[in-house]
């Protein structure tokens, strides 16, 4: 019944020594066995415009969302930008989800986020909820990964160092991986049965 | 005691037919006396990204920001993309929260949302409330200005026709008018006293 | 495979007209076949205090929460108060969540709302995400059930009268089904599995 | 021009050995020179009940709104149950918000939180956005008093002894005055001008 899992990482953050970024990539370093991830950026996506969207789609968006289509899951890593969501993550999720064939509709998704400060990005976390419905994507409720405190938990190499936070993590994945096969298991049930 | 007030208003949709824009350009015509309004342009800014942010800021970020400065109040008529805020507005609004002299910081803000559904951006308008907490900008709470059905409340030439939806703009600008007034009341109070 | 549901119903208002428990009623006989509904009462709750629940519960507290630990799924009908939970639904679910065996933890829960403005509740629902995520619910992403006008869709006779709002209730009804059947099947199969 | 500011504080808590009561009572002695508080209870409050408003009001209601209409400002220290206000709190919000001679209405509030945990109850705080625009309410928007770790910030006796948390709490409360203060000043202004 088992099949390998594929899931889609995104970093919320574009800047190079991003802490969601380094975030990413450890989780990359922790996913739980039969998974695999691809990163894909997001930082060469043109501003979301309902116009470009009724033909044919720009370029580095059709790119973009193809690579999501694979996807059993996703992986967002993200900073909080004024207690909301950064506007250039939210852009690609609004890219991503127009049209029928959106693919993030229906899928799991486990959030993570880091930050410098004591708050570890609760806010932003909060407000992916609305979204998360909208697209009944069906989120990882616990655990949360909400890392305060972010510069004393990579060390020079950008490695994720703190135990704590790579045990949430893999905790978090393994959920992520456990509702992606769960969505497996009811396609297969449901399909025996018709 | 009274001085004219500037506000600048923001669309949060780039597309050419966008009722965001014809509500935002009706909104310019029910301006109340002694106000005026620039209407700022978004589509040009890049993608936020820190790294930009710590020198000196891309061209069209520095003439967004400087437009932003003059302002004694702001009017966002933006629609609702996955039950919260385009990520094209919120990139502009990442790219005027940074820095010490942010020019959103403490400012009256009307928010307005039009939608050819029914429920009027209503939680797009939820969704700022805690990113005007974060700057601290001062919302106006009521009225609410949420315009469902807009197909149904503009005409051919893009203006707005619809008596009970102008009514309820006048009244929260008004209200955005109010707000700023008061904000130079204070300031004027507070500094006679020292 | 299949066996019998059950759901809890609980209406957020304690006033014998309410709409919402008239919603309620006209779920009970909308349900999909092969479920059950027992509407459950919540005005006799005391307000929560926590000192009570270290030691024996207060017997109405005891009662509802028993009733509710047979439950398959809830369905929560409930009116918005202050673009928020009402106190009196907010004070059971407290009650409910507490202690290692709370009978809400992980269970699927469809959402409805009436009132006699136009809204139907959405700022309410909105705000229930939160709380479904830190108890592991399972909400009913679509659709959504957001009863504006209330007043012109119920008859004299308390009965439900407006079909489309008939049919969208069926609908949600069916998907907390689907929802709950879903959970049987995943017990099943990993217990099969171990 | 100054005149007192008088305020009314309420705990979202009724257990005895509560932090937010503590936390309560700590603010009353930080209270800014040329202000009073009286801190009212809650817990004597009956479910609301639409029918019990529509005559005379249940004598606790109407002694605690009669107590909540001196007030200038209000304080609320609460926890966090669930992710969202406790019902206790909101119930008698709900009390306080109906009719058209609401004592909550237009007036300055200072919200604050304690909780044992880490998140300092971030997300109540989130929660209460919404209802706080509702009820035209201005907030104090910063800084925000989120004490975590509660069990560490307070003595025996139940006196704040954590330093930081002590500062913060005179900052907010001077920035409620301040909220209060101007709301007099737009009051005196406006009537002369008529």
């Amino acid at each position: 019944m088992k099949k390998n899992l594929h899931f889609v990482g995104i970093s919320g953050s574009l800047r190079k020594g991003s802490y969601n970024t380094m975030l990413l990539n450890a989780a990359y370093k922790l996913l739980p066995e039969g998974t695999t991830m691809e990163i894909v950026e997001i930082g060469n996506l043109p501003l979301y415009n309902d116009d470009l969207q009724s033909g044919s789609l720009p370029e580095p968006v059709s790119v973009f969302r193809k690579k999501l289509s694979t996807a059993d899951g996703f992986v967002f890593a993200s900073p909080e930008y004024n207690y909301s969501v950064p506007g250039t993550l939210k852009n690609a999720i609004d890219w991503a989800s127009r049209g029928k064939d959106s693919p993030l509709v229906g899928k799991p998704v486990a959030l993570m986020g880091a930050t410098q400060g004591m708050w570890g990005t609760v806010r932003m976390q909060i407000a992916f909820r609305p979204i998360f419905q909208f697209l009944n994507m069906v989120p990882v409720n616990k655990p949360e990964v909400l890392i305060g405190q972010a510069q004393n938990k990579f060390d020079a190499d950008y490695n994720l160092i703190d135990e704590p936070t790579i045990s949430i993590i893999r905790q978090q994945l393994k959920e992520l991986a456990t509702l992606a096969t769960h969505a497996q298991i009811i396609k297969e049930v449901t399909t025996e049965q018709n």
